[in-house]
């Protein structure tokens, strides 16, 4: 019994991920996607024209399901030193829990990082763009004092490396890791403060 | 004309650097060390009982070398925030130009850090005691507010890692650095900030 099934972009990067987890970024080739699919691979370039394409077009898919619940925190409303708080801690679980579950994966996504990738540049780009929201509403309910709203969502984002950039993925299970976070995030939450008034 | 050169600790970490300049960490051998002196394997191992003695004591030399004008800045006088500021600046400065001037120790240094190595960890705890320092006469001065000193002081070495952690080293000459830096220093010191009084 056949069955035919369409080839779309979804599948090929569905099935991409799949070869890059056996085969590890370097040695992963198109021809090992195709044979996968059981397609020639010249079906696959007919959707991605190189393997630089598929590379990225990969990455980034695996990228936004990783941002997508750090948007809605973004998105949302109430309080936002709750919110910023909130959104931080999320995305260094999300970081660490994929360390844990997808280590292939991870590896990869380490060495685009290395090679600037397009896609690791937009993503780190729309994660500051989502802390600079939750800043500007900061500096409307007068929580926050921020001059440059897009800067300082810049220096949290830097701030905050040792948690989330897969090169200190060594040190994120180390017994003292809470405590530091927990350290860090309430010198940074008292640095966006507005002054009390007394 | 035959000198005498006494065979001092000294001596074998002066050579012991040369000779990881020129074969790197992997490659690099307590026999290419002895070699190097023009003395036997056995006259290194009674200075240093093992290749993993002689490599700490090669990274605690070249550490001690880079955090003793630290130190300088940790015990002078002055207001602390000042001193804080340009603590950070020179600790950037100092590993930025050792990676422009010294690159094989640069990495060697970094392989030295993934092995967690004794000396790293120790030059390490050295800098967040001097950020410590600064803390606390801070808090004396009546300009810094901070509940614990030494796990702030660990929360600010955490939050520049970006700039100072050599898996970042790559992005330490994009242009945009010197304005990041800027705005982590000023999110950093408003956070340690003694609430003004109005």
């Amino acid at each position: 019994m056949n069955e035919v099934v369409v080839l779309t972009p979804e599948r090929i990067l569905e099935v991409t991920e799949d070869v890059l987890r056996r085969y590890g970024l370097a040695k992963a080739t198109v021809v090992d996607v195709a044979r996968a699919l059981d397609v020639s691979h010249g079906s696959v370039y007919r959707h991605f024209p190189s393997k630089a394409s598929l590379r990225e077009a990969v990455a980034k898919r695996w990228l936004d399901r990783l941002s997508a619940p750090l948007l809605k925190i973004a998105e949302a409303s109430g309080p936002a030193p709750a919110r910023l708080e909130k959104w931080l801690r999320t995305m260094f679980s999300i970081k660490h829990k994929r360390l844990g579950d997808d280590p292939e994966m991870f590896a990869t996504y380490l060495a685009l990082a290395r090679e600037a990738c397009k896609s690791v540049n937009c993503h780190k780009d729309c994660l500051v763009d989502q802390i600079a929201l939750i800043l500007s509403d900061g500096v409307k309910q007068g929580a926050f004092e921020v001059a440059d709203v897009k800067v300082t969502a810049r220096a949290i984002f830097d701030a905050t490396s040792r948690f989330h950039h897969p090169a200190h993925a060594e040190e994120w299970n180390e017994p003292s890791a809470p405590a530091r976070i927990d350290a860090l995030l309430a010198l940074l939450l008292k640095g966006l403060e507005t002054p009390r008034k007394r």
